[in-house]
């Protein structure tokens, strides 16, 4: 049994619940304010931001990417074919490059700002600043996102999943930080066929269905959020 | 034999440069200037980032991060006890997370405005942010360098090497990004005893060599930058 410290709006903390429901791994999350800096977190991971995996017999394990390899080091060999992170090199070099790609610049250029100007803000105290989101932040990242969304399209295209015939970590990456900002209304999917389609098959995994379930008092989703055919 | 598509001064390719030079491996690097947004280096990395590593057989690999993974994953086992990224998987975590603390955090932080500043600006043209440094990202890189190297210098009390026993990537990270900032003298070495001891250590190794060399016109390397008992 697992404890993953995250934010229901973390898209990093998605990624790795898909991981784990793909899996079929049980967890128990819970939800940390990172911005509230708990020592007691700090002291697990003094980078200071989720997700956080605790196992029993390791230490807490800080940060997606170094989770994501924990786990395929862990449990992937057990599913073979479909292991996540597939083993021949240039597979696995093609499936890291997208899985950073989502997790550090969709990331910071798309849904970290978006996350943070429409959610955590929300949560913030003003000192630490929290209240209202800047709009300019969020015209940014509304603009980002389209180019990203592009560019799932021409992958979607070209192959079966992101990285290749299979379903890998590059899709779970991508589909988790795409649902944090879907929640929001901020994908404009009409743009592009091919990259709903794709997103489309994702999210009817059941592996998706916790991401679906969460809801934020005060902030409704997005008419089509838990639509599986939206 | 590899080629490397770096830039002399950034601290994520000199952390490449010093993994290969720890495996006694050939590289034939290559200044690439990613703010020139070179179209055949898009398509290598299309994140525009360095360093970018060219193997034979396989598609680029882009990033510290990723090339660190396929160099221990191809080489790793040949050097045995010696291997970089150890293979208990609480080392493996502990290695991955400081890695990560100085690719990221660190350069996010330090070396990167630092470098960026300091050096990239004086190559970048006017229109693409190129020009004089701005004083208030350097003084604030130089305020965040003072805890991180507390933080280094904490380590290595506690350890022989950053991570445990056995010298590993996250020495050879903190190594390669201080010794970014150390050329432009902006690192406090009199602040911190232990954390100038271990770079000492590290900075005498064979594979440290290429990076002390290199030079660059109009900014002179600070006055310790070559010395080994600075």
């Amino acid at each position: 049994m697992f404890t993953l410290l995250h934010h229901p709006f973390c898209p990093q903390s998605r990624f790795i619940r898909l991981i784990l429901g793909e899996h079929g791994l049980d967890v128990r999350p819970v939800e940390e304010r990172v911005w509230e800096r708990r020592e007691a977190f700090l002291r697990l991971n003094p980078a200071g931001t989720t997700p956080v995996l605790i196992a029993e017999g390791i230490p807490a394990v800080p940060g997606a990417a170094i989770i994501a390899d924990y786990l395929d080091e862990t449990y992937g060999e057990r599913v073979g074919e479909r292991r996540l992170l597939p083993t021949s090199m240039p597979e696995r070099i093609e499936v890291r490059r997208l899985m950073a790609w989502f997790n550090e610049k969709f990331f910071e250029e798309v849904s970290s700002p978006l996350v943070t100007e429409r959610i955590y803000k929300r949560f913030m105290a003003e000192e630490i600043g929290g209240g209202p989101p800047e709009t300019d932040v969020i015209r940014a990242a509304r603009t980002n996102v389209r180019y990203h969304l592009a560019y799932i399209g021409w992958l979607a295209r070209t192959r079966n999943y992101l990285a290749g015939d299979r379903l890998t970590y590059a899709d779970l990456a991508a589909a988790a930080h795409l649902s944090a900002i879907d929640y929001l209304g901020d994908v404009p999917w009409a743009e592009d066929e091919a990259a709903k389609a794709w997103y489309a098959r994702i999210k009817s995994r059941p592996s998706f269905r916790p991401l679906l379930s969460e809801w934020l008092a005060g902030v409704p989703a997005s008419r089509t959020y838990v639509d599986l055919d939206f």
